[in-house]
């Protein structure tokens, strides 16, 4: 249920979620309101008047007489009806009016991808058929396997009999055969192509139809993320996730690849990433009472050297120039040979690379989003440590990796964190106090900065000019929270008695110049790739941002940085986790799985690494948001209008 | 080369081989010499004068006189021209010349079926591909895998990529391609069917086409037989063979199956008959040089037991009623996984089976004669303990086996014996003295009777009266050959002094009942397959006899005693080991190899075993020849002429 919330005096407007908290609700309007406990309760600034509607809401330090007059803590209240909101006007000290107001730079957030992705049928690569087959006579004595053959012909006609899996099947046929008196379940496996004949690939005694279920894997370097999809109805029914097992043995891939040429370390990298799968399966199956071996099908996915660790395979030449990975499609897999608990005939399958660093989990997002089956040219990015990019249409693809640096993931950063509880997400500044508005996950106090508070901050911080476009502070400015630190100059994003942990959060013009280095790396690629096909920024019909962080970036703040191109708004997309929504569609819907083949082959990797004109393009990019501000002009506009 | 012998008085000519014994020639000529011993020269019977032309010979107990006239002993005589050779005339004790002289009846083998077999390509089911690779580089840092598809594609168009084998060629293709700067032989596998794509499935360093074997195995019951091919040429390399291990676990398939069944027993038969190829595999490279690693493709042939016992699988149900298979079609098998000393790529075909008692063995043998290629009808028969039958052409065939029981490999047969040296061969008799010609493999003395010598016995004994259509001794003849003894009546083929073994060797009329019951099964099986499809023998264009046996079996005994139909002599063909022929041009050919589906699906099986038409064909059949003469007209005039 949506609410409607009017806020005052400048009336801004915002439909939100029934519950949403009023301070995220604000901060997502654009709407100033000092709070720099992060939404904890604390700080007590973040005092609004509800003029009208209803909110739920916890008095906590607020005085009585604000209570009483309709006063609450924005951070503490839950919308609970459409509300009409007053934010009192900040004064000086002295009492007066400050002058300058805020500017309402409300969140514009990418669209989602649903219309896109497209629908998929309930069509899945593995099926069950059960037969009731005649028991055999003197007059009709054909092998087991050819009654179950002709069973099969009698129901689905196909010029081509189906092979089989061997040993194990033709090793228990005959007993479930007669055991079941003669009425078999098989599993099927569907070929490669359209019209090469199925693979029976395991036989149950009875009618076992009604479960069929598959599992959606993403092999992330840091995080594994399972899906269980019931493949009678294509619905996911349950799911699981947890730390990839290797990053015991390092953090990125650049370590995992270092560790894999000690002896036994690529065996130890294997059985850590199957372990952490297996804990997937587990945590999935008790929550869904069912037995691994009632999964039918794995689809995974995960970048060339998760891919490569997962399999067993030396990705030693992927770190060395020119960085060949050993095989880009991956054979279909029986996930049990790999140490996967699941049934010995269960095929685990692995979306094809394209190249060192541009892995399956692209391939699955290009695939999901069915950038390869359009006439409009995308432009697909997955930010990270190693950022991706894929620009392209049906005709043709090219893609290329950068090496972003860990900055969005709150590497490299002094305060940088992951996306968790406490982190910084949104953040606004007075442009006349530069006093911070601190909106946190899960409402806490503050302990860091992740991705999109990191984006939220610097564009904040140079729309209000306390930061240069060369990401260095405004030294003239006269403010406690704007200061020369230990590493040089910084703003207080929160003192240490506002923040979780006990310490001032700053962000540092170190910091700054590693976003910089990020961003800078991200879009020199996008130029650098558009150029290779002779196309610039006003060619694209759609840019479409994978992985989670893409639903949470304000476009508005990305572009104003220069980390997202500044081109028309409704032409952003995001996909959330785009690597599992492929692996998901490929398990329910054996013609969108075909496809991923045509998907690969239509994309071919430009290599960034030696390139001169990337280097050229990335040098030019550091900057906020860039050099060459033809390129930004929306952005022009507004540090103009904010002098 | 060939010489001419003539045989005087009656001037019956033959060509032999140079080097061919006098007594054998004779004996195929059909020319009666006394001759007890077996060809050992110790009976001194079989005094021949050579009239014209040399032989090489023995003088032996010769004596002195006779020598320097001109005689010798024909079993230690070998033919080295072309001869004049005067049988001496047979006396009376009392010097009166014998009145009934043995009828000439020649030796007519059945033809060679090279004609029939057809040429075949020197086209494997397996290749190798030499490619030289340019090594990546910054611009063309595809995946290694990716590179030698390319280069696949390069040198062989095929709208479809090779597939590969997973985990171990992708495993050791990176170091394989660096270590060899990029040049590396492929060994591919080809599709099941025209137009499917290669599968990779091995990498070697450097150039290695000059190196491609493949191996065809026959696994018999009793011996199993292997033949080594290069593949490059076609040509028949080394052979080897042995008698298949599971022996010690029992002399026949029942007994196999039944031991199958005890615990750990079916692990046993299948690690002993792996052990036999394995020591057949070694055989074959330690004469060669090569190391079994050099051999790129196994196809075997055996019949349902061994097929299944070779593979693991439990042959119980095939013994019993209904007798079903497990599977017929045999699964492309790894030869490593079973055990074989094999390269872990190698793949073993497994020619399919029919039925539980129609083996791959005998496919093999149908699709080496190419039956199913042909408009002519014909009758294709294995003589053995299970004799197999199969009538068609290329538009449909029916085959059924028969439990002929073990007398043509020498088992119910009181001195029965396999056709080692020793083993009366060929036999014949004196119409009036009653005495025997008797020819050993060897030419050493006798001990005991091997299937075509015992066809030769009987044919001879009922031509001469010696027993009757039943099989039953003349008992009104008085003459010391002719004995009741322990088992009932028997004729003396050996006296005790003259056999090896120191015994009389006799043939007795339980060993004729054996006999006759071996091959009435044979013939009613003939009966009753034709009838099925509504023909009789005046339909046939050929009979094609499978097994080494075929070769050896004169026609005119043969079908005398019932075992073969009485059609023209010309219509007969044996083709030897049918089966491992089958695997040695399907090793050769893809195109013959593949044909094999076609000839295995084109062949209906007819159960015999509760079929009341062949039981009642099989009681009609238990008399010399048959008890319907109609059907045996040749041998109906040759007994009136003999009366």
């Amino acid at each position: 249920m949506k609410h409607t919330i009017s806020f005052l005096p400048d009336n801004i407007t915002i439909e939100v979620d029934k519950g949403e908290n009023l301070l995220a609700a604000a901060a997502e309007a654009g709407v100033y309101i000092h709070a720099y406990c992060g939404g904890d309760g604390v700080c007590g600034k973040c005092k609004v008047k509800i003029d009208q509607g209803e909110v739920r809401s916890d008095k906590a330090n607020l005085k009585q007489e604000d209570w009483n007059q309709g006063y609450r803590l924005a951070c503490l209240s839950s919308v609970q009806s459409d509300l009409t909101v007053t934010i009192p006007e900040m004064t000086t000290k002295s009492g007066k009016a400050l002058k300058r107001k805020p500017k309402t730079t409300r969140t514009i957030s990418a669209r989602s991808l649903d219309t896109l992705i497209g629908q998929w049928k309930v069509d899945p690569p593995v099926s069950k058929l059960y037969l009731e087959l005649p028991p055999p006579t003197m007059e009709d004595n054909i092998s087991d396997m050819q009654r179950v053959m002709r069973g099969i012909k009698q129901v689905m006609p196909d010029p081509r009999e189906p092979s089989y899996d061997h040993p194990e099947l033709i090793k228990i046929l005959p007993r479930a055969l007669r055991e079941s008196e003669w009425k078999i379940t098989l599993l099927l496996l569907r070929g490669k192509y359209k019209g090469e004949p199925f693979r029976i690939i395991d036989v149950e005694a009875g009618d076992t139809t009604s479960r069929l279920y598959g599992l959606a894997v993403d092999i992330g370097t840091t995080t594994c993320s399972g899906v269980l999809v019931d493949l009678n109805t294509g619905k996911i029914i349950a799911e699981a996730s947890g730390y990839n097992g290797q990053i015991s043995y390092g953090e990125d891939v650049i370590s995992r690849i270092i560790y894999a040429g000690r002896p036994g370390g690529l065996k130890a990298l294997q059985e850590k990433v199957v372990a952490t799968i297996n804990t997937i399966i587990e945590d999935i199956c008790r929550d869904m009472i069912i037995s691994p071996a009632d999964i039918s099908y794995i689809m995974a996915a995960g970048n060339t050297v998760m891919s490569h660790l997962l399999l067993g395979l030396d990705p030693k030449y992927i770190r060395e120039a020119p960085y060949v990975p050993s095989v880009s499609q991956f054979p279909l897999t029986k996930a049990a040979g790999l140490g996967i608990h699941a049934h010995p005939s269960v095929r685990l399958f692995l979306y094809p690379c394209i190249a060192s660093y541009v892995g399956g989990d692209i391939v699955a997002g290009v695939h999901a989003c069915q950038m390869a089956k359009s006439e409009k040219i995308s432009l697909f990015i997955d930010i990270g440590t190693n950022g991706e990019i894929v620009v392209g249409n049906k005709e043709w693809m090219v893609c290329a990796a950068c090496s972003a640096g860990p900055a969005f993931e709150g590497g490299g950063i002094q305060y940088g964190m992951r996306a968790a509880t406490g982190a910084i997400e949104n953040f606004q500044i007075h442009p006349e106090t530069y006093d911070p508005m601190i909106v946190t996950i899960g409402r806490i106090k503050p302990s860091g900065i992740c991705g999109s508070g990191l984006i939220s901050i610097v564009s904040e911080l140079l729309e209000a000019k306390v930061i240069d476009q060369q990401g260095k502070f405004n030294r003239s400015l006269d403010h406690p929270r704007i200061r020369e630190g230990r590493e040089g100059w910084e703003y207080v994003l929160a003192w240490g008695q506002d923040s979780l942990i006990g310490e001032d959060i700053v962000i540092t013009e170190v910091d700054l110049d590693n976003l910089m280095r990020a961003k800078g790396a991200m879009y020199a690629g996008y130029q650098t790739l558009l150029d290779s096909v002779g196309l610039g920024f006003d060619d694209l019909d759609r840019v479409i941002m994978a992985g989670n962080f893409g639903a949470y970036i304000d476009l508005e703040k990305a572009i104003c940085i220069g980390l997202l191109p500044d081109v028309d708004r409704d032409k952003f997309f995001y996909l959330g986790n785009a690597s599992m929504l492929g692996c998901q569609i490929s398990l329910s819907d054996v013609d969108r799985f075909r496809e991923r083949v045509e998907v690969r082959q239509l994309i071919t990797n430009l290599e960034l690494a030696e390139n001169n004109e990337f280097m050229s393009y990335y040098m030019a990019s550091l900057f906020l948001p860039h050099t060459d501000m033809s390129l930004f002009p929306s952005v022009r506009e507004k540090l103009a209008e904010s002098l």
